[in-house]
Formats: C-alpha cells, structure tokens, sequence
C-alpha cells in the first residue's frame, strides 16, 4: 500500500504559521517561516510571491472572521456594532499585526467586499457620501486600538505608591483586566453609533437627538 | 591642551537611537542599540536596566511631546481635543511602537502624571467616577488607532478595477493621503467630545443636546 502523500502546502498552512511567528521576537519573515514549515524558502515564494502579498493573505483570514459574526440584514447601527466588535476581537490575539496592516494598501478582495458593504450601509444610514469614508476610517481606527488595548496587561497605569488622586480614583472606581478593556469599548462604541445617528437626525429633522455639530 | 572628553551615554541619547531603531526591520533590541551607540552592551544596561525600562523612557518622551501642547487650563473639551490631537501625532511617526507601549504596564512619572490631569479634568468636566478610566481609554485607543491610520499609505483601499461600488464612491468622495486621515480624525474626535458633552447635558438637564443613554 502506498504511503499517504504528504499534505501539499497550501495558503492556510502558511497563514497559520505565520500567525503563530507573528508574535515571536523574531517577527514574521519568509526566510524564518519556511524554516518553521520545514520546507525551502523557494517553496514558500511559489505559494506567496511576497511578504505583502503574505499580509494580505493573513487580512484575509482576519477579515473572515469579522465577516461571519455580522447579519448584515439588520439595522445600520446593529451593522456597525457587530463590525466593530468583531473587527476588534479578530485582531485582539496579534496586536503586533495591527501597524503591519495598517502599513500597507489593502488589496485582499474580500476584505474590500467587507468595507464595500459598509460603506454600503453607512450610504443607506443618511450619511453623506464625502463623509463615509470618514465614518469608516473612525471606526476602524477605534476597533484596531481597542484591539491593542484588549491586549493590555491587567495593570495598565501603576498607581500604587504615588500620589495621584484623580487617576488612582478613576482605577479604583472600574474593572481590571479584559473586563476593564470591554467596558470602555463598549462605552465608546455607543458614544459613535449615537453621534452617528445625531448626525442623521440633525439633517432629517427627528427629535429625538440633536446633533451639535 | 586635554582633548574634550567624549560626552558620556545619556537617557536622551539612548532613546534618540531606539526611537530610530524601532522601525528598522531587525527592530529594537538591547545588543543592537549598543552596536548603534557603539558602546559595549553592559553600558546601555548600566543606564537602562531592561528593554522594559527602555520603553517607559520612549514612552516618556513621547509624552512630553503632548505635554506641551496641551492648555491645561482650558475649558475640559478643549484640553481633550488638545491632549488627542498632540497624542496621535506624537506617536504617529512611530507606528511600530504602539503595540510595544500597549503591551506593558505605564510605570513612568511624567506619563501617569498626564493621566492624572486629564482624569482630573474629566471629573471636574462632570463624568461620573465610575465611568472616567472608560473615558480616558476611549480617548487613547481612538489617539492611537488614528496615529497609525496617519502612518497609512496614500491609498488605503484598492479599488480600481473592480466593482464596489459603495467603496469606489467613497474613496472618490473624499480627499486621500495624510489629509484624509486629518479630516476622519476630527470628524470622530467631534463626535467623542460631543458625546461626552451630551452625557453630562443628560444629567444636568441641559437643553442643547441630549444623551442617548
């Protein structure tokens, strides 16, 4: 009986692995991931042309885990909570991804189907179309830095010691930990949506919120 | 006539040169600033104990970068909007050493001191204690997620040759490169403040705006 053949490489083995060294001191090179695939650094390039094109290939695998968390049928604001969250929750396990990401141009196609279809959504809200990629770059920019700081250690400022009434307060009042990370997020995100909605409210005329702007 | 002696190592001089290093592809370690300052690495440890030690330097001067620019003495939005604004750009240049910074406890005088103030001036501005160390996180991962969207390139999204519509439309709505990611900064930076406002208005009855929550 034949042997089993041994499992070709293939994009996601790459992906994994390269998930996994991202975190390492060393970072993510092509020359150190084909020596944690055990094959040549040439077998790696016939799979991935280049370090870009690698990144592009672990957005792609970030992005469908946003993708699946959102019903893209609901309500906008329901659309941009779930997006966000799950945005932030996908990156949360590799913060030393976030400034490689966000450092290059993004050319996975399905990642741009996902901003496709919010920006889709934030069109049919009532925002104008000069102010949606606004609306897109300030929620991407809080779901990535809410990604980092859900990485944060428990203690986040030292306090103890040192006379710091205001912020020693503020620690003292709050959780710690991840559930500390979440609440703020949580407060913030609700801060957007709202000032969204006020921001289409104002322009439609409904009284139920006033935008100030 | 004696030779000037060579200027002894200094914390200054040590961070100039990780603040140079950060982004270069080997990244920054101990041995290689030492190579970098051609100084043996047992000196660079005889002025700094540890990487970690280094970075609450980094992180120090990056805080007096914000420190001055912010008027402690102004009305609360105003010191926010200053302390965001002058965060972001502090720490834009620098977009690999966010994630290092997230990652550890803030133990420096200076930065936990710029902590205090502004959790005193979001107290005094009428936010409930309980809710002012969510405030200062908000405002921080929204200061950071915008410095590294400032360090994006000139072309976030690739959307020629392909039909997005929603996507294709926005990005031909806006302006692109540093003044894009301006432009969404502030428009959220708006909405923050706004939002804030619009929580203490909701308590204090306030008519020119309402909370939502």
């Amino acid at each position: 009986m034949p042997r089993p053949k041994t499992p070709r490489l293939n994009h996601d083995m790459i992906v994994d692995k390269a998930l996994e060294m991202v975190a390492t001191p060393a970072g993510l090179t092509m020359p150190g991931l084909a020596k944690q695939l055990n094959v040549s650094v040439s077998s790696v390039y016939h799979y991935v042309p280049s370090r870009t094109h690698l990144l592009e290939l672990i957005r792609n695998r970030i992005a469908a885990l946003q993708l699946d968390e959102v019903d893209w049928d609901a309500d906008w604001r329901a659309v941009l909570v779930e997006w966000v969250r799950a945005y932030r929750l996908a990156f949360a396990p590799y913060p030393e991804l976030v400034a490689l990401l966000t450092a290059q141009t993004i050319t996975d196609a399905k990642v741009l189907d996902v901003y496709d279809r919010i920006a889709g959504v934030i069109g049919r809200a009532g925002i104008a179309t000069a102010d949606i990629l606004s609306v897109i770059t300030v929620l991407d920019n809080y779901a990535l830095g809410s990604a980092l700081d859900r990485a944060a250690p428990d203690v986040v400022w030292s306090v103890e010691g040192a006379t710091r009434p205001h912020l020693s307060a503020a620690v003292a009042g709050t959780q710690s930990g991840v559930a500390r990370a979440d609440e703020a997020f949580e407060y913030g995100l609700q801060i957007l949506i709202d000032g969204l909605a006020a921001r289409l409210t104002a322009r439609t005329g409904d009284e139920t919120s006033t935008g100030n702007r």
